[in-house]
């Protein structure tokens, strides 16, 4: 080969070696093949676990959370194995988008207008449930169970403590079939008030920390930047709705386009809001609440509803009763909720991943030191008591146990809130260890509680889409 | 607080120190942000494209993959956005699961009696389909068009142009509706052959690089490795099957336990066969081929299957052809694809990515210099010309054009390849080009190809579970 060919493939190669990286992957290198077996792993076991759950009584999610103590704890049984999948960023991607796949699902389960209806109640526990567990936090228990640390140690513990993490009670209310009630939607509307306050106390807290001081201005502008993605995204995205789903049914009627248009709205969304400041299941939830049944019903009906409706002979008016008229009126069911349907094994898929994650964050050996142990139960009951009390903001004629209990799961938004303290070099490493009980206890009480409180007054109907 | 206290919460930090890399990714940092909206975009854009392609005849598959070209080169104009896409390891993860899920469906597709049928015919296509390409690529067309360089590297020529890729044809067949024909049939047989063929190449080739010199033993492992896998899966996996779901089933018979036993037993195979040494998608695939839908007649029926069900009357016997008996066969044909069913929108979101991923491994700029076109046109000539004869060895009644068409792809199989023989050193950076080039042909002239030939004799049905 003449030296100028050699040369040109030499430049080639060059370019080409950029591509290579890209390609490293199809090779199926060692952790892909790992997080296969773990994935399978997760999904199976969690599937295993949850009728266990159900048949004394708790929800599937329960199953699952302690499925993730389990394993994530065999460390103290010398079990090393579990131990890495927790920390494995695909794993822990999967379980984001399981969390972020199961609030798309309770935003398209909840209608806008029953949400809007609830709106004030839902604002009442939002606020009282952020300044009660502030204060008790900031301005009682931190300083008396945990004396001599800084203020600035105290507002972040108060910061915590205001927390809520609304995906496992989303999850209660949902296994339980109870997404329909006005105390689910109190919750849900609450839940979104707090993640913008939530991030106001982050943003004051953390301003008094580093600058001693709090821009009106900064807090103005965080309040405002998500307050304009929620409302203007809903608003945009609802004008919008009818006419993208006419849109993209008229290139592609069929199942993949509508499935395609939900997801990737919702996986949009979830994307605006993180980029907004706001935790991305928020994003996802709000995507939800965009698509009412309405918008969707240019996309073709399922097949297996075409195919009974092709049958049925074209009944005279008048016969609302007849077999034709009530078989219709089932497939009409179906096919409103098909969109709702075909998110369902996604979420089978990736929603435990989430769960059994969560569950494996708990490290049991915290609760070896019985010091450690009593302050966090101070702590926790401070924690709670907050949240309750804001249950009963929510007024009359709705359980205020129920959202109390629904208000008080503290989840990953606590352990953030408390890692950002340790950052700033304001949180002790003895607090953090209080606050991590303390999200293990809010999150681990709470299902069992919810589901106690909900079986009292058995509802008829489960939620829409539970199943198949 | 007392310095005893002190010293327990800082043993305490310590061991929870060993939890926080765990929890970082609930913080939701920017890669996990921006892999939301990636994955948007990809299921969205391929959303799109599919209709196009499709509207002039192509299957979608046609039009991930030059929305994925598109994507990947528009670095030429200078937007560098979607080159980080195509090297994030939580996308590339994505991408693997995708065409995993898509060789599940196509063996859950494929009955392993219809396989077996072919069996003869897939052998001699197999064997005729690695044979043929690699004595072309060894001993004529390498050292015909790239003179000078070392018997080694024509050799690892040879092995790369042997390699099949049956993913992209398995797709186009699944697009086309005609994963029924025996040409389909033959293709994935001879496929799941040239894997275990493939192995042993590369590890005869490696072995003449390494050691000049390859042991028996060591070939003989590999094909006793591959074949107890895939036998021994297949047959102890469809002994077990029967017994496993109905074991699952009374656990729980709902859809989320049938959906779990299929999905996670195509990860935890596609797991045994990447530690067989095979390909994870041939794993997936043998998986799909353990579940005959009289497996997983345990399971409860769909829910709009057990509504509809509920309505219609009992029939007197011998009513064969009424209204009610024709209802109740398109309901039992619903419930038998039950588990088809549930797996479509988790194809829908995974497999756009592996195709427009691969996609984006196409580089334009590698055509820009005439010679290495030139050359690398030689190389696919002989690469299509060895697969072509193969589809002749499948015998009479089939078609060989289409049979040979399929085997074509090399895919990501030939790139690994290659790889391989530039880890060893044999592989010349101008040969790795030349295959990079070889590699994009046969994976994208393939696609229109294959439709061209089987829209020729158009077949009426659509393959089962296409449309939810």
């Amino acid at each position: 080969m003449k030296g100028s060919t050699i040369r040109r493939y030499k430049a080639l190669a060059f370019a080409l070696v950029a591509l290579l990286p890209g390609v490293a992957w199809a090779a199926g290198g060692g952790v892909v093949g790992e997080n296969l077996l773990w994935l399978a792993i997760i999904l199976m076991s969690a599937r295993l676990f949850a009728p266990l759950a159900e048949k004394i009584g708790f929800p599937a999610v329960l199953g699952e959370l302690l499925l993730g103590v389990a394993l994530g704890n065999l460390t103290l049984f010398g079990i090393q194995y579990f131990d890495t999948i927790a920390k494995d960023p695909i794993i822990a991607f999967m379980a984001e988008l399981g969390v972020i796949i199961l609030m798309l699902q309770i935003g398209l389960e909840t209608r806008l207008a029953d949400l809007v209806k609830v709106g004030g109640r839902a604002a009442r526990v939002g606020v009282v449930g952020i300044v009660i567990p502030f204060v008790l936090g900031a301005f009682a228990v931190g300083p008396w169970l945990l004396p001599g640390l800084g203020t600035n140690t105290y507002l972040f513990l108060g910061a915590t403590l205001a927390a809520t993490s609304v995906g496992i009670t989303g999850r209660v209310f949902r296994d339980l079939g109870q997404l329909g009630t006005p105390e689910a939607r109190i919750v849900l509307g609450a839940a979104v008030i707090d993640d913008v306050l939530g991030l106001v106390i982050l943003a004051v807290v953390s301003g008094l920390v580093q600058a001693g001081t709090v821009s009106v201005g900064e807090v103005g502008g965080i309040v405002l930047n998500a307050a304009l993605f929620l409302v203007g995204s809903i608003v945009i995205g609802r004008a919008l709705a009818p006419y993208s789903s006419r849109w993209l049914a008229q290139l592609d009627s069929g199942p993949r386009m509508l499935f395609a248009q939900v997801l990737a709205t919702g996986l949009f969304m979830a994307w605006l809001a993180h980029m907004a400041g706001l935790a991305p299941i928020i994003g996802a939830f709000a995507a939800g609440l965009l698509f009412e049944p309405l918008f969707l019903k240019t996309f073709e009906t399922p097949r297996i509803v075409r195919e009974v409706e092709a049958l049925l002979p074209n009944d005279a008016p008048g016969s609302a009763d007849s077999l034709t008229a009530r078989l219709r009126e089932a497939l009409t069911r179906h096919t409103r909720h098909q969109h709702e349907h075909m998110l369902e094994p996604i979420g089978y898929f990736f929603v435990p991943v989430f769960f059994v994650l969560t569950g494996m964050q708990v490290d049991l050996s915290t609760l070896s030191d019985p010091v450690i142990v009593a302050i966090a139960l101070g702590v926790t009951a401070a924690a709670v008591a907050g949240k309750l009390l804001a249950g009963f903001a929510a007024g009359r004629g709705v359980r205020a146990w129920v959202v109390g209990w629904g208000m008080v799961p503290r989840g990953e938004v606590g352990l953030i809130f408390a890692m950002v303290g340790k950052q700033l070099g304001v949180m002790s490493e003895a607090m953090f260890s209080v606050i991590v009980i303390m999200v293990i206890l809010t999150t681990l009480i709470a299902p069992p509680m919810l589901t106690l409180l909900l079986r009292k007054k058995p509802h008829a109907g489960k939620s829409v889409g539970r199943e198949g």
